[in-house]
């Protein structure tokens, strides 16, 4: 009977072996018409220590051609992970169309451990659990298809391999403090792992895999992959559908009833120019100090003076504390990647000022009129964008977002002076031109983002510009007012 | 008399301002012209702490277009700078043409403090002088301008200056201990800064600045950045000419004398493989606690096989562990920088492996061959990338670059293969067929390159690759042996 029951276990293990390959050589062909379909792919990893997510993935890979995918680990993400907001590094990490990304242990594992450490309280937790849940749904909804598997073995099963790694002077190094602490604390581990999947399971569902029989786990997670591609190379590129905006709005006047006509005399401009900046300058240094990160974003018609009001506005600001970013048509590997990315790679650390010379609100205003993304993808966008600059605020930044707003009787005026000056030419392209004569295509939408994306968090300020002077002062103002709330509220916040 | 004195000091006062203002809408003007033509320009303000480096840099920005320069100081360079070669950071940093990169302080004062750390020893100092020396060189031969100022204030000034920082509640924060050692040990920076200066002055001078004066100093900064830019201009884009090689060269057969016959049995080269895989894991591991960086580049003739032979390697690697680089024509942002920078910044962090698959070689192959870059550029490129590689080796990393080498015979079979099975034709492209037919004048350029810079510490292998399965154990077997050599080396110096 014994034997029999050898040879069998023999069989079965055989059997799985040849399987495995199987599935690998199927994967390898299913990575060549990811590929050729551009279709972007994320396989999340998450786990117990020592549950083998490493040797896992490495089976995954293993037939893979190592040009088509990237593997990251929390070990090799970038170190200031602290200075950006949580998702950053996972973000940062998105394949570009027709690449797999492979995490080995992700966000989930960052949340959890964050809470378990006391590091973050139940309010914070709950806030990040919503942003998961945006991230996956956004990428999911442009396209990239997301597994995510949880490789669980028991709590005595843990303790063997820990005992196993830590008593081999090769593999001693392996174990960390990190996984004898989850080890000790292995039931409210278990509790945490449960609530965190329970509550992001709903757009992607969680694959639960048993890591106690290694071979087995290894066989399933490779037909989860299989099956997984395979549904997405038959669905198609998915694409997401708009959702109700649930934001708490800022009412705004449509573009043509603002009022261009304030101005403001010379004088007056340089004396009170001087004293924002002034103030403007102490402030940058109280934000660095208590390291809250602060974005701007300028939009506005072309030659608004966008240019010279951010100038106005970083001539008060040590240059070692600011970045400036233009934002000019998306580069192929920003072009091939979720639209967001190219802005949240470029996100300022805390305490520092990242200024956005035209912003993610492209994809409601050229992108849209040009035709460079779907109608469904700008639709999708105002309720995507909210998402983004919530989570933004929710991460301690400040958010300002000017709209420089002039006539088009003054933008005629400016373009005809910039054509006749020869050290101004630079400034004026045909482009400018074609936009011009769609002014009217141009303000429908404009007004359209302003309804609906001046969220309470993160609102619209137009600034009438007809009158350069005017609007540099005005947009200054709004930012010393913000700043110094924010450092008051971040003071108050402290003192609780 | 003194009341005379008095006006003199006004009016002279006031004349500084004056001019000021002048250079500053001077380089306005300039930065348009720079745009224009295209030439990047890198300023380098170092200096002692408390000296004004700071507000030197907001002035010389001050009427300059945010979108087109860009400052960065050792406080946001990326923390893993310590994972990297030490010019990584400032690499990285580097502007696309027709921009500007100011550093407030650089390399020079990195260097300066290692050593007076006693973190570098006298020989590593010299080491990266001479590295320095040649960072400087080859981006200034590829057309960067370079301005090196130095902002010098005496001991008591400083004393001065750091005093009234730290006395004032709101400006205490700015003085830190690395700034008081430096008061304390005045006497030794002042040697070491002097001594930096004298040995990196030669290709590129440097400027020393008074910052007891501040109103001055700025003036004459300005007067500098403005005369630098107007002879960048005059004279356009710099290029330098090759230099003489100084490399100890290990000798290599020409391409056309390689015995290509060599093969393997089937079984022999499965137990091999599986022997060499596993002895490659442990050795992996070993690298990886030792924190020695891995190079390992494949160039070779088109379906030579270089994809599989990079699959039988990262099956033996942990994931975590490794990257892949596939090198592909550069992107806009890559173009418009020195060549090297994109291979740069994708250099591993020590402790990991990074595979490039086609290298910073092409210059001296594809690029020399279809004319995207000019003959002095690529004659200068075999220079260029020995002091490249040296810069690595130094730094602790194994390189190894592997020829792969089949004849055109054998290209023509997989060629024809390719086509035939449909698995496989995305393998093939009619560019593969166009560069087939330039084989003769590849094999010159090949040669040359391998004759040119198969250094001691950076040498090519030649791999036969008629028979993959060959090919695949000789690269392996060069792999383990050269990083059996490492570790070995590694454990060595640190024994001593």
């Amino acid at each position: 009977m014994l034997k029999d029951f050898e040879t069998k276990k023999r069989e079965d293990k055989a059997q799985i072996t040849a399987e495995i390959k199987e599935l690998q050589n199927k994967l390898l062909g299913q990575q060549q018409l990811l590929m050729k379909e551009k279709l972007p792919m994320i396989v999340l990893i998450e786990g117990w220590a020592a549950a083998g997510k490493g040797s896992l993935i490495k089976e995954l890979i293993s037939e893979l051609d190592p040009r088509f995918y990237h593997v990251v680990s929390p070990k090799v993400l970038p170190e200031a992970e602290e200075r950006y907001p949580f998702l950053y590094p996972y973000m940062s990490a998105i394949p570009v169309n027709g690449k797999v990304t492979f995490m080995d242990s992700g966000w989930m594992e960052n949340v959890v451990r964050k809470y378990l450490r006391h590091e973050i309280n139940k309010d914070e937790y709950r806030k990040r659990i919503r942003q998961v849940n945006e991230f996956e749904r956004q990428l999911r909804d442009s396209g990239y298809i997301i597994l995510k598997i949880f490789l669980h073995i028991a709590k005595t099963e843990q303790y063997e391999r820990l005992y196993e790694l830590a008593e081999n002077p090769g593999t001693e190094w392996r174990v960390d403090r990190e996984d004898l602490w989850q080890h000790k604390e292995y039931k409210r581990f278990m509790e945490a792992y449960d609530d965190f999947m329970d509550k992001t399971g709903d757009t992607l569902g969680w694959h639960i895999l048993d890591g106690n029989r290694r071979k087995t786990a290894i066989r399933d997670a490779l037909k989860l992959l299989v099956q997984r591609v395979e549904r997405g190379i038959q669905e198609g590129r998915f694409e997401g559908v708009s959702l109700e905006e649930d934001f708490p709005l800022r009412e705004m006047p449509v573009l043509s009833k603002v009022d261009l006509s304030p101005s403001m005399e010379d004088d007056e401009y340089k004396k009170e120019l001087k004293t924002l900046q002034s103030r403007l300058s102490e402030l940058h240094n109280i934000i660095y100090r208590k390291k809250i990160p602060v974005v701007l974003c300028y939009e506005g018609w072309d030659a608004a003076g966008k240019g010279g009001n951010i100038r106005r506005l970083t001539y008060a600001l040590d240059p070692r504390g600011f970045d400036v970013h233009p934002t000019a048509s998306p580069l192929p590997h920003e072009f091939n990647r979720h639209y967001l990315w190219r802005f949240w790679t470029r996100l300022p650390r805390t305490g520092h000022i990242a200024i956005y010379d035209r912003t993610w609100y492209g994809r409601v205003m050229v992108e849209r009129l040009e035709g460079f993304c779907s109608e469904k993808e700008w639709q999708r966008a105002y309720h995507e964008i909210n998402e983004f600059e919530r989570m933004l605020t929710d991460w301690g930044a400040v958010v300002l977002k000017f709209w420089i707003h002039i006539d088009q009787d003054v933008q005629l005026e400016r373009f005809t002076d910039r054509q006749n000056t020869p050290e101004k030419q630079w400034k004026i392209t045909d482009e400018d031109w074609r936009n011009r004569e769609k002014w009217d295509e141009y303000e429908i939408a404009v007004n359209e983002m302003l309804q609906k994306t001046s969220t309470k968090n993160a609102p619209w300020h137009i600034i009438e510009s007809n009158d350069k002077k005017y609007a540099r002062i005005k947009t200054l103002r709004i930012i010393v007012k913000a700043l110094e709330k924010a450092c008051d509220k971040h003071f108050q916040r402290m003192m609780e």
